[in-house]
C-alpha cells in the first residue's frame, strides 16, 4: 500500500550498493560541478596533490587516533558512476553542460590516483597530512567529501574511545552501548567498529559483531524485569544440576536462599520485589552459565541485590557460576561500593569466597569525566557500558578534517589566510616521527620530498611551521617514516591489517607518546615541525603570493 | 591483495541488505537474550504494550519534530532473520541455548504486531508516546533498539533544522552542507533527509538528492580557486552570446570589466588575484547561467568581489545572469553588508539595477546562535549553508527516546523510580490534542483507552501526570486524535506521505503551536496532561506497587 518517500521505484535508500560499498554519489554537488569546470577549461589532466589533515585535536586533548583508511581504500576500489548516477546528474547539472562530460564521468575511475597514508590506528597530530592524494585534478577532487566523511567520524570516535580507555585503565572492561543514540543505522555501525579500534572490548550491536567479529555483550533491560509480577508466572521452574541429568526445582532453591539472605542481611523480605525475583530466576534458567542481572529496577540494595544473590547462590548450589550485576542509575560510586560490601558479607557468611568478585557493570549516561570522578571518589565497578557520550562524542561531535590542494603540475600551492593556523603547507611532503632514547616520540618532522630522511644519531633542525623563532635540534634515537603507498595502479597495494590489528596498532602507538601528551587535564602539545628547507620554501612562496597593499 | 577487516568473505559491511532495508541484527544483544528468556519461561505468547517516548525536548527548547516513522515501518515490513543471522547467533548465545529457539527466531516476524503512531512530522512533547507497539512480548521487545535508532536521530536533526528555519525566517534559503561531518556515510544521508523535513531547502549531498528527490546545491571549493594561477592557463576562453551562435573571447571582456571596476571602486588591480579571476572566469564558462563564486580565498573586498563582479558583468554583456557569491570566513555581518553596498554601487555606476540583488550565501561554521546574532547585528545574507552544527546537533547530540513496557496481558505495568520524571504512565493510552478558539494547540491530553474522547465545547479536566494540585479545565474548540494504526496483519495500513508531505506537515504542525512555545529564548513549556481517570489509575497502581518500608 505505502509508496513512502521515494519517488522512483527500485532505488536503494542506502549509501552503499548491494556489495556493501559506498556509492560515489555520496558526495557534495560542488565536487561534480568543479570536475566539470576543470574538464571544460582544459585541466582534466593536470596532476594535483591534495593533503587530508585536521587543525585541532578533539576533546581539549593533544592526540588523535587516525581511523577510516580501510573504508577509504574500499571506496576507491569500487569507485564507478553507474548509468543511473549519470542520468541523475544530467538532470541536476545545467542543460548547457556538454554531453561529452558525462561520457568522461562514466569512464572515470581512480586508476591513476596514488594514495599515500599513515597507517590506520596511528596516533596523529594537527597539520600533519594523514592522507596524500596524487593524480588527475578532477578525479582527486571528486574523492574529497567521501574521504573526509570516512576519516572524520571514524577518527573522532576512535579517539573518544581511546580516551575512555585511558580514563578507565587497562583492567576495566569497556562496552559500547550506543546504537540507539547514534546518527541513524550506519552511525551506530561505524561507532561500534571504531570504538573497538580505540580500545573497547565489545559492543551491544549484534550486526557489528556479525560483520566485524567484534565481541557482543548484553543481558536484559528494565522491561524484562517489569514483565514479571510473581514466581507463579514461570512455566519453567526446573534446572539440571550442572553436568548431570538430575532436574531440580530451581525456584524452590531460590526461595530458600532469599529467606536465608534477607535474614543474614537484615532486610525485610517484603521489601524485595517478587516480580524482580521471578525475572532474575527465569533469566538464570535461560542463561545458567552467564547470569548477569540488572538490579536497579526497584531498590538496588533492598531488592535487586538480595534477589540477585538468591538466584546466584541457587545457581551455585547446582554447580553454575553467576557473572554479576549491572547498575543503570543512582550514585555509582556509593552503590558499587555498597554492593561490593554486601557481596563480601555474603561471601563470608555463606562461605562462598568467589562471590566477593562478582562483576559490577555500570551503565548510566557515563562520560569521560564521570570515570575520572569515580576514580577519585573510589568505586568497585569492573566494567562500563557506555552509549550516548561515546558515540555522539558529546564534548566535540565533529573532527574538522579538511582536504587542501597543495600542488598542481609540480607547482606548489599555498592557501593564504588571515588566520596563520589556516595557511596550508605547500607541495608533496615526507613525514617522519623522531623518537628519543627512552622510546617515546619526540616530534613529527615534515620535509620536502626531495630531502634526505633524517638519520639516527644525527641532529636535525626542527622548526615550527609558522613561528620563526621556535626551532630546536633533535638527535633521534629512532626514525620512523610514516607514509606508505596504499593505492596505486587501481589497486590496494599494501596488506591491510584486521580490525584487531588496527586496535593493537592504536594501543602501541599511544604507548609511544609521552604520558603528558595523553593525559586528560592540561596535556602538553606534541610538536609537529617542518625541516629548515620546507620552512624556507613555504615562507618564500607565502611572500611571493601575498599581494602588497598600500597604506592609506 | 587486501583482506581488510572482515573475516568472512561475501559479508556485506552495511546495516542494510541489498534492497536497502535495515538488517534485523542491527540491535542490541540483550534484545535477543531477553527473547530467549521470554521464550524459555513460557512468555512467548504474552501480549505486551510498549511506549516509545522521550522525557525532555532537545536544545533547551519546548518542542520536537517527530520523524523516522517511514523507516520504522519499512523495517517492520522486511523484518526477518536470515539463515546466516541465525548461524551467527548460535555462536554468540550460550551453547546451552535450546535449538528450538533458533527455529522460533527463524520463523519470527512482526505479523502479529500492531503499531500505533503519531503522524510523521508532527510537533510532539515529552512523555507523550510517539509510537505504541502491541503484540507478542518477544517480538515487541526485539523491535526496541532499531525503532529507537530510527526515531532518535531523525527527530533530533529534524528539530534542529526546524530551529534553524525559525531563526533564519521563512524567506532565507537554507542548505544542508553536513555530509563530511556526519557520523559516517549513513549519518550524512539521514541528516540530509531529516533536515529537509525540518525545513531546509536543499542539500549538498548528491546521493540524498538522487534517493529522496531533495534539491541539491553547490558551487566550488577553495581548492578550485587555488588550482589556478593565471588567465594564461585557460585553454577555453570563448563563450557564445546567449541564444546565438556568435562565439566571443570571454576572457578579454572579463579583463576589460576588471579594469573598469577597480577604477570605479578605487581598488588597486594588483591587489586582485589573477588566479582567482582565472578560476571564476573558467567556472563561469562552465556554468554561464548559474555562476556563484566563493569569494574569500584571498581578500573578499579587494580581490573576491572585484573579480566576481568582472566575471558577472562580462556574463551580463553576453546575455547571462550570474547568481551571486558565497562567504566562508570572516565577519559575516560586516562582510555581507559591505558586499551588498559594493553591489549597489556597481549597480548604480554601471546601470545594472539587478546587480544589487545578487545572492549572498554564508557558510562558515554557522549555528543557531550565529543566525540570531546576525539578525540582531543586521546582515545582507540571502542563504545559509550549514554543516557541522546542524548534522551533529552540537548543542545536544542525542535525543533520549526510550521504549518502556506499560502492559502485559492486559495488566498495566508501571516502572517506578526515585526520580518522578522517570515513572512511566501505565497501560495502553489514547492521545488528543486540544485546540483553543484561536486555532493554537492548548494541551495534549492522554487518556485511558476505554474513556470517551473529549468533545468540542465540553470542558474536560486536564491533570499534570505527577503533581496533584496542577490541573485545569479545558473547553476545546477542536479535538485532534493523534494516533493512527500504521501497521497491522503484517502490513503497512496507512498511506504514507511523500518526504515533501512530511515536510509540509512539520511546518503546519509548528504553526499550530503558540509562538512562545517555539521561541529560542526561554520558551514556555507546552502542557501534556492526563485525564482524571488516568491520573487516579496510575497513582493507585503506583501505591500498590511501591513496597512499604519501616522507619528505623
Amino acid at each position: 500500500m505505502a509508496s513512502a518517500y521515494k519517488q522512483v521505484p527500485g532505488r536503494l535508500e542506502t549509501n552503499r550498493d548491494q556489495n556493501g560499498v559506498i556509492q560515489p554519489l555520496l558526495t557534495d554537488l560542488y565536487q561534480i560541478t568543479m570536475a566539470y569546470a576543470y574538464w571544460k577549461c582544459g585541466k582534466k589532466d593536470d596532476i594535483a596533490v591534495f593533503d587530508l589533515f585536521f587543525r585541532k585535536n578533539p576533546f581539549h586533548g593533544e592526540f588523535t587516533i587516525f581511523a577510516g583508511l580501510d573504508e577509504c581504500l574500499k571506496f576507491l576500489k569500487t569507485f564507478r558512476y553507474s548509468q543511473t548516477d549519470i542520468e541523475y546528474l544530467k538532470g541536476v547539472l545545467s542543460p548547457t553542460t556538454e554531453p561529452e562530460f558525462f561520457d568522461y564521468l562514466l569512464d572515470i575511475s581512480p586508476k591513476d590516483i596514488i594514495l599515500y597514508s599513515i597507517e590506520e590506528g596511528t596516533v596523529v597530530f594537527p597539520k600533519v597530512p594523514l592522507i596524500r592524494i596524487e593524480g588527475p585534478l578532477p578525479m582527486a577532487q571528486l574523492l574529497e567529501t567521501t574521504l573526509l566523511t570516512l576519516v572524520n567520524y571514524s577518527s573522532l570516535v576512535a579517539t573518544n574511545a581511546a580516551r575512555f580507555r585511558m580514563a578507565a585503565g587497562p583492567e576495566k572492561s569497556l562496552l559500547e552501548f550506543g546504537l540507539r543514540r547514534a546518527q541513524g543505522p550506519d552511525g551506530g555501525l561505524s561507532a561500534s567498529r571504531y570504538c573497538y579500534i580505540g580500545g573497547f572490548d565489545g559492543t551491544s550491536n549484534v550486526l557489528a559483531g556479525k560483520l566485524f567479529n567484534i565481541p557482543v555483550k548484553g543481558t536484559h533491560a528494565h522491561a524484562y524485569v517489569t514483565a514479571f509480577q510473581s514466581l507463579e508466572e514461570l512455566k519453567e521452574r526446573h534446572l539440571r544440576r550442572k553436568g548431570t541429568e538430575e532436574s531440580v526445582d530451581f525456584i524452590e532453591i531460590v526461595k530458600s536462599w532469599l529467606h536465608k539472605l534477607t535474614n543474614a542481611l537484615g532486610i525485610l523480605q517484603q521489601e524485595t520485589s517478587e516480580g524482580e525475583l521471578a525475572a532474575f530466576a527465569s533469566y538464570a534458567l535461560s542463561f545458567p552459565d552467564g547470569f548477569l542481572a540488572l538490579v536497579d529496577t526497584y531498590d538496588v540494595l533492598k531488592s535487586g541485590i538480595p534477589n540477585f544473590s538468591a538466584v546466584a547462590l541457587a545457581l551455585n548450589e547446582l554447580g553454575y557460576r553467576s557473572v554479576g550485576v549491572r547498575l543503570d542509575s543512582g550514585d555509582l560510586a556509593y552503590l558499587s561500593m555498597e554492593v561490593r560490601r554486601t557481596f563480601k558479607q555474603i561471601a563470608s557468611t555463606f562461605d562462598v569466597p568467589w562471590f566477593t568478585d562478582q562483576t559490577i557493570v555500570a551503565s548510566n549516561d557515563i562520560n569521560e569525566d564521570t570515570i575520572h570522578s569515580l576514580n577519585s571518589q573510589g568505586h568497585s565497578i569492573n566494567a562500563f557500558g557506555i552509549g550516548t557520550h561515546l558515540v555522539t562524542c558529546q564534548r566535540q561531535p565533529a573532527l574538522g578534517c579538511v582536504y587542501k590542494l597543495v600542488e598542481v603540475n609540480k607547482k606548489p600551492r599555498i592557501k593564504l589566510s588571515e588566520d596563520v593556523e589556516k595557511v596550508t603547507i605547500p607541495g608533496g611532503k615526507a613525514l617522519y616521527r623522531l623518537y628519543g632514547s627512552d622510546g617515546h616520540a619526540l616530534v613529527d618532522l615534515i620535509q620536502r620530498l626531495e630531502e634526505a630522511p633524517p638519520t639516527v644519531g644525527r641532529r636535525v633542525l626542527c622548526r615550527h611551521p609558522f613561528q620563526e623563532a621556535k626551532r630546536a635540534y633533535v638527535s633521534p634515537a629512532k626514525v620512523e617514516s610514516l607514509y606508505k603507498i596504499y593505492w596505486r595502479d587501481g589497486e590496494i597495494c599494501q596488506p591491510l591489517p584486521t580490525l584487531e590489528g588496527v586496535k593493537q596498532k592504536a594501543q602501541q602507538s599511544l604507548a609511544n607518546i609521552r604520558q603528558d601528551h595523553r593525559r586528560a587535564l592540561n596535556p602538553t602539545p606534541y610538536k609537529v615541525s617542518v625541516s629548515d628547507q620546507l620552512y624556507n620554501f613555504m615562507h618564500e612562496l607565502w611572500l611571493s603570493n601575498a599581494p602588497i597593499g598600500e597604506l592609506s
